[in-house]
């Protein structure tokens, strides 16, 4: 078998990011193997994804809830990363008004393959302008304030996954559809059918 | 409004454990409100559910994939669990032969109101002899194993959540789906369908 091209997941994670929507991508993308079965996941030589997590600084994050996380890297010692996933939760209110936040955001949208959020994380693309112009959604209760950010969104009000260029998702569980249609798109049905059988999830209907 | 009654959330963590395993019931638990929509998320004023982790021993933890946890708590300074979460993971294999865990966990089942495992923690709760003539399940690829750890276990092959006494789940995302089962049984099918709503998790249908 001829070795794996290894993408780079980047994870932001935050104080108040939202359990679910980070850790929902962060199984799908660790968890993927282009080898079947149960043997496969043993080890990474057929994972198809390099997954860890990025913080704004140093130090130890509290998502919503109180899980304590050690981020692997903060945004002075990041690696490169081609796939880029931005959860949402409280914590992205904060991040609006961040630009340090914002900037670095807008600086991985040109360096990386592949942008994704999961429910309000999309606000914060929106607000870093790359939404403009797209189809987009969010959680449920975020949706008004999606197309306020920016009033030339389309917000995608039926949508579990959204893939317009950028791909974003619905409220929290939804990150667990975005992360297989993205496997999909890299890797094909059957590769994205297995890992979504590996980890038990019932996959949703089509994505728009 | 009567001052909710909290109950104690205590989910185990420890190397390689499955990170939706866990994540997954710590979202549910530690999202669910008594009073539903948004604004009631952003305090604690109707939270049913006080969550927390605990590993066995001092120090974080890494889980599989890579991410890296801080524990609330260990196994010596852990507050009163009411309701017990034993994720599942290839962690699980080492703790299978840890007396320190297993005697935990057994005494754990004393004094808790409810005993729940995901996935491959099953294997946990039946080697530490919790399961013994109980119907039980756990992750597709460990049936023969969970058999195989106590004859008198009946094993549940078609179900994702099976309740005889204490609840066990299939794999990984049948976690989301023991949790919400869980909150349906303390708080009635109102408050946990709403959770599902809000963190926009489609519940499988009834469980056994």
């Amino acid at each position: 078998m001829t070795p794996v091209r290894r993408r780079n997941v980047g994870i932001l994670v935050f104080d108040n990011v939202e359990v679910l929507d980070f850790a929902g991508p962060f199984e799908v993308f660790s968890r993927t193997r282009l080898v079947p079965g149960v043997e496969s996941r043993r080890s990474d030589d057929s994972a198809p994804f390099h997954v860890f997590t990025v913080a704004p600084g140093p130090g130890q994050i509290t998502a919503t809830g109180g899980l304590r996380v050690v981020p692997d890297h903060d945004f002075a010692n990041a690696p490169h990363v081609d796939l880029l996933v931005v959860p949402g939760g409280f914590g992205t209110r904060l991040l609006l008004a961040n630009e340090t936040v914002l900037e670095w955001i807008r600086q991985q949208s040109v360096t990386t393959e592949v942008m994704t959020s999961v429910c309000t994380g999309s606000l914060l693309l929106a607000r870093a302008g790359l939404l403009a112009n797209r189809r987009a959604t969010t959680h449920w209760s975020s949706l008004d304030a999606l197309a306020a950010l920016d009033a030339s969104i389309t917000v995608e009000r039926e949508l579990r996954v959204v893939d317009d260029g950028i791909v974003t998702s619905a409220g929290v569980s939804a990150g667990i559809d975005m992360a297989l249609a993205v496997v999909e798109s890299l890797h094909g049905r059957q590769v994205a059918d297995e890992t979504a059988y590996y980890i038990e999830y019932r996959r949703t209907a089509p994505s728009g």
